[in-house]
């Protein structure tokens, strides 16, 4: 189904929210519509936080992520967050997941992705660098891996377990297994088979 | 799910996404994070596009759909389309999906809402009085009602029917029925009602 509206502009913006991913000419119809009638200074405050995304946000010195502070992110900066413990993610979004499970008060590291022979992504490509730079200084005593529970996530983490081998630090991984309120009926085999490999005694 | 990413410029731009509707929380924050990795140049053209909605758009002064025309919309301007025949929408996007079926080569006319005593929409904040201009020069033979099917839809196709009594035209409103590929299980019992009353000899 193609909405054309003949009005260049009204089509224009149509064409550039169904780049959006998931958004189909349907939604992407009705958004069009809902704009048209929102108020200029709504459309203004929109247009505002587009044009901010782009010129604001950096990335933290300390642990990668994105962040508009001066020096360091409001994570690495706060002092009641424990230092000797790193989270390891993928990417900058993952850390509002875990922050809202509220169950992590370290330190968190974001590698910008993770190793792909297939998308020729390297250790080059990501932050490891800094982050061995961080567990040379000798502070750190365990490092998380909360990575992609997929085959890039695995080699990052094999990779990581391996580069930290020789250094006093515990590396552990996030558990793999049936979701909370889970049916088995439903659980896909990947899934229940490493559910039964890290099977915990109770 | 509240995604807090203390990000004040990235904050701001999910609270925008969130305010569109049937937009929750998850696909805001899935947007926010897709327009953060685009271009700077795409982010731009759709700042522009959203921009031209708010400067370019304005009523055709023959049907009051949206247009960027200097003077007719190119439904009224087409010299191909009928001229005797009219159909009455209560929305400019309902143009397209009408266009989109194939089946009108009239002209439109958009009312810009339906009436509706609960909202207080009277006759006077629709485009009522340009429509009987059209009829009461004689010109139109027929004019098809394409209004909702709901109460403000019913009450407007009502009152418009009233208006016209006394002028040769014939109305007629959009057939209520079961939708193509419509399963009777599944159809709401409003619909198989209009469906049976309206019945067709075959």
């Amino acid at each position: 189904m193609v909405y054309k509206h003949h009005v260049p502009s009204l089509d224009r913006l149509i064409h550039e929210l169904k780049k959006w991913p998931g958004v189909g000419p349907r939604s992407a119809n009705r958004w069009a519509n809902w704009l048209l009638r929102t108020s200029k200074v709504e459309i203004q405050q929109l247009r505002q936080a587009l044009k901010d995304i782009k010129t604001n946000i950096k990335k933290c010195p300390g642990c990668f992520t994105l962040t508009e502070e001066e020096k360091l992110c409001y994570l690495c900066d706060s002092p009641t967050r424990k230092k000797d413990i790193i989270c390891i993610v993928e990417e900058p979004f993952d850390i509002a997941h875990i922050e809202a499970s509220g169950k992590f008060k370290g330190q968190y590291h974001v590698l910008h992705g993770a190793l792909s022979p297939l998308n020729k992504v390297t250790p080059e490509d990501l932050t490891l660098g800094p982050l061995m730079d961080k567990i040379r200084k000798g502070q750190i005593k365990e490092v998380i891996l909360a990575l992609d529970a997929d085959m890039e996530g695995d080699i990052t983490a094999l990779y990581i377990g391996k580069m930290m081998k020789n250094y006093h630090v515990k590396v552990s991984r996030l558990a793999h297994g049936i979701p909370f309120g889970g049916d088995i009926d439903y659980i896909d085999e990947q899934t229940l088979g490493r559910a039964l490999e890290n099977r915990v005694e109770i």
